[in-house]
């Protein structure tokens, strides 16, 4: 009946992987168009066209383009309702949104390719760059790890996958690149029934057809 | 009924005033809790047992402490439906959605205080912190501005004022005081437009009984 859903993304892009996360979830099919982050392809014409913030990733749906992994996954969640990605009741759905947002807000956009190239070209040294990200990293599970901390698993809010385990799963990654601490067991547990999930495995960036490994 | 609510914030947080435009325009009330955050009060035990990221805004609401103005601006607009901070229709969710999130996730994180400091003791001096806030938020605004350019106003995303806006407004304030060029007509018109409703112009950082002006 529609066109199918294409993904504009990369394959170690966390917030590309946000979406495949939700897109799987959804057991939903689409197309990947991948663009090569370092080689600056999201800033070609073509691409800015479809999203002026040259930023992956981008969904395009029913002739729309959809840009923010957030915007999109609640998109998704409006229009394919099962499994629901948020709770029910308004405070529980609060609670999700603000953790994922914890990654969303304030710790992926400070530590992302675009941003510690924008440091580099400021004068810091690598070493600097990668503390920098290391701490941002850990300070933001370490306010996870709070704000979950009230539920008992085997997700982040309980006894279904919402928002927060679609940011947390692919944060993990790049906490693990840059070296962060990992002594977060309540998150670990999480990260572990997550990966039990084909929709999670299936999402990560090793798996995707851009993949470099 | 119920409790009034507490916002705990700041008069010149932006966060917090995209919360205080959200609770204006549904028509409630609320007690004001303020924090020094020059002082770092909002790093105190009390705080931080509310908000484990020790930052503001939070909402005390029915006995739960929300957090991340996103996520406090939905749960007010699913508790309280009119008017609608949202469209409708998905598309257009996932558009407001998005354009508010330029400014949350990839605009004001990058330029905020706290990341300021950050930066200032990475060794960056006063001139370069400055061009680097004023160069991501006239990024921002640009792609911000492409987003909004389909609807005819008088707000970003036409009659109706949305997420959008108010994450606009305290955008804007940001930009002057690091002197971002502003040549977005469209913008600037839907700023006028905002700042004639009093549930704009009644959250202006100015008019907070914190306010050091």
């Amino acid at each position: 009946m529609s066109e199918p859903m294409v993904l504009h993304g990369f394959w170690r892009s966390s917030a590309s992987w946000r979406v495949r996360i939700a897109l799987g979830l959804k057991g939903l099919e689409w197309a990947d168009r991948t663009y090569r982050l370092r080689a600056g392809e999201q800033r070609s014409a073509a691409y800015l066209d479809l999203n002026p913030q040259g930023l992956v990733p981008a969904l395009e749906v029913d002739g729309a383009v959809l840009t923010q992994s957030l915007a999109i996954c609640e998109y998704l969640d409006e229009t394919h309702p099962a499994p629901a990605l948020l709770p029910a009741a308004p405070i529980l759905r609060a609670k999700v949104r603000a953790a994922a947002q914890v990654i969303a807000c304030d710790v992926h956009p400070l530590q992302n390719l675009k941003v510690l190239a924008k440091l580099r070209t400021c004068g810091l040294e690598e070493e600097a760059l990668t503390s920098w990200a290391r701490e941002i990293i850990e300070t933001g599970l370490e306010a996870f790890a709070h704000l979950i901390a009230g539920n008992s698993g085997p997700y982040c809010f309980g006894e279904q996958v919402t928002l927060a385990d679609i940011c947390l799963i692919p944060q993990l990654g790049n906490a693990r690149r840059f070296g962060a601490r990992m002594d977060f067991p309540r998150i670990l547990q999480v990260e572990a029934a997550c990966n039990a999930i084909p929709a999670f495995a299936d999402a990560a960036p090793g798996k995707q057809p851009d993949a470099e490994v």
